[in-house]
């Protein structure tokens, strides 16, 4: 029987020790565990091999199976990462300001770690490898929770890490992983408020709203992305053929790629067209309203389009669909998106200035881009480093997250005897 | 019948306004709710009376019912509060970082208001000026829940903002108030995440709970503080007693007053009954352990002292009681006040440098303190300039929250027709 009240209190008891640790100490932690995968490379294959095997026999799709599968080369680069994330600055111990108070007292805000994480995550096993690497980079503890799909893969990947641990003699229980399938656990897990400090769903919608429904611990949630981009009569048409089809087809299935065009009606005629050549190149179909359907369709030999559902524009396609629909103005682009977006990603292609400040100022989407592609709200991209999840919430974190997000803050005040008046 | 959704849609759309807002627009908004209240004075403290009335005849403490009450002052107060925060400088807009990418795109962070707050008060009717100025002055709407007991206060500050908010060309609904008092509304507030972006609870450890387990909207939860003091035996011992008794003693019931002291047994002896002489004089109750209760027992002209029970050492006392432990060192100072802080304020009094560092560097609350009072985990201490809630959970903001806690950020890329490779 799996008891998380227990796993919670050792997940506090190693976090504490975390805490303390040095940067030397902890790069050598993702060192070992970089080693430790390699040497363990056949173990964590031969596990991979029977979850493959089972996930065959349950009949899932080919797509999904080559996500949960796992090579030499791809377990080479699960210790690459690792050795990556060790050349990362260390976010922890950085003193955020620091000034003395008129008293006389000396503050200061230090960044520490946040403590206890709980992942929950689905599919592909490098994320137990990402997400442990980067909570030990932070000196927080963490107690995870992937897909039934690849159990004997997170295992193993589990124990590979925690034989690296007792290795720098650090506690196993910096990382445990929560081993019975039972959803129950779950369930309890959200309401482990009292050991579990932050808790990042990474998955679909479906995780995303239980664990905000559910959760009494603080939830980051995101990863879910209506994204818009609205080509104004001013756009370079060229260059918005290039930015939309890399927003909707360089990387379909993931959260900042486009969902729905939105197009200016004075350069519909001419632009839609040229768009619906290019896309139908990836085979893309276009769910289009009135009358951008009405051009698209003149056009359909070179594109398939359909009229769009009521629905269609409150959906996140993560395939190749793309909604499209004119919009009168800037104003009109701006209200469309308000009503349908999760404030993920949204872009405005112009050369028109006013249109441009107006779009950047009146939207608070967690990236709102000029002149570029969706698909660059990304950690990556911004040169985070490592992007632990995409946040669309409001508090602590919003777009890509990195290592500082992963950390948390202390006031400490130095006095000298100091009464307060 | 409140209709908690439509009041959700409202405050949606006044977010969407005022986050456009210039920082004057905003002072004026806030000059003509000072200036509003003044001019209805009257009408408010005339609705107070029928509060006080009430609650007189409900048989509430005279203490409770002196923090209902307004005066003619204390309206000023609230006149003055007002003006003093358009004063304040407005975080909204200020750009975290920016710079120019590799690939050539402009990429800067820009801090943006949350959107719509969720508040619910308890008793104090000068909240609802507070949180609606500092919600305005950061470009926020709020909905607003406030105590039963100040109902009709409540709604008279709301007509007076609301007024002042049509006199400036504002929406009214920017500031919206449940006047309904029925409770099932409170669960419903909780549940409203589609319009509400951010919950604020001021109040008690039930409200707290309330809305850590029932609420989908991210929470700031905090001040609870069971703090601690801990006089290490190199301390100064003169100086130790100022700063006990300023910390316990000088707002005996807010969240950063002393509920624990622990004591190196070195000088428990020579500092115990000081401590217990100066303290007695505010009349404070000591709920003391083993060798602590027998040094302060042998004493007890001096001082109320009982023996402390199992859970006194896990409670914040909120009065004129203070728990009193021994600890052998430093190492066991910090492993009580793991077991036992909420995560508020600990302070040590020392001369020791590395017992100092040690406390420190090993301890995770909200604010940590050398040899000073635990009451300055303040907002106005740390020269934020406003205090919108003190909070002791991990994620987004610690301690004391000003103006910036109430604001988020988004990205913004400038590009100029960038593809991502």
């Amino acid at each position: 029987m799996t008891d998380l009240i227990a796993m919670g209190i050792e997940a506090k008891a190693a976090s504490r020790k975390l805490a303390t640790l040095t940067t030397a100490q902890k790069n050598g932690a993702l060192l070992a565990i970089a080693d430790e995968i390699e040497a363990q490379a056949d173990v964590v294959l031969a596990e991979n091999e029977k979850d493959i095997a089972d996930g065959r026999a349950r009949g899932l799709t080919d797509a999904l199976l080559d996500r949960l599968l796992l090579t030499e080369a791809r377990v080479a680069g699960l210790a690459a990462d690792a050795r990556k994330i060790a050349d990362l600055p260390d976010p922890v111990g950085v003193e955020l300001e620091s000034r003395l108070l008129s008293n006389g007292m000396r503050l200061s805000r230090r960044r520490i770690p946040i403590g206890v994480l709980g992942v929950i995550y689905e599919a592909r096993p490098n994320v137990t490898i990402d997400i442990a690497t980067l909570s030990l980079k932070t000196g927080n503890a963490t107690i995870l929770r992937g897909g039934s799909e690849t159990l004997r893969s997170n295992l193993a990947l589990v124990q590979v890490i925690q034989a690296a641990l007792a290795k720098v003699g650090l506690p196993e229980t910096a990382v445990q992983y929560i081993d019975n399938p039972d959803r129950e656990l779950v369930a309890q897990l959200l309401r482990l408020d009292e050991y579990v400090d932050m808790l990042i769903p990474r998955g679909g919608s479906g995780l995303h709203k239980l664990c905000k429904e559910q959760s009494s611990i603080p939830v980051i949630t995101g990863g879910i992305g209506i994204c818009h981009l609205f080509v104004d009569e001013t756009a370079d048409l060229d260059n918005a053929v290039d930015i939309v089809e890399n927003s909707k087809v360089q990387r379909p299935s993931v959260c900042n790629s486009l969902d729905t065009l939105l197009v200016h009606p004075a350069i519909a005629q001419d632009f839609l067209p040229r768009a619906a050549i290019r896309l139908a190149q990836s085979g893309v179909e276009l769910r289009a309203t009135g009358e951008a359907y009405d051009i698209l369709y003149s056009h359909q030999h070179e594109a398939e389009v359909v009229p769009a559902g009521p629905e269609d524009f409150d959906q996140e396609w993560l395939s190749l669909i793309l909604g499209v629909h004119l919009v009168a103005d800037v104003d009109e682009a701006i209200a469309f998106i308000q009503a349908h977006t999760t404030e993920h990603t949204e872009s405005i292609l112009t050369n028109d200035w006013q249109n441009a400040t107006k779009f950047v100022n009146e939207l608070s989407s967690s990236a709102i881009f000029v002149n570029a592609s969706t698909r660059f709200n990304d950690g990556g991209q911004f040169g985070l480093g490592a992007e632990v999840a995409v946040s669309t919430q409001k508090l602590h974190a919003r777009g890509p997250m990195g290592l500082e997000e992963l950390t948390t803050y202390k006031w400490i005040g130095y006095g000298d005897g100091h009464v307060r008046p």
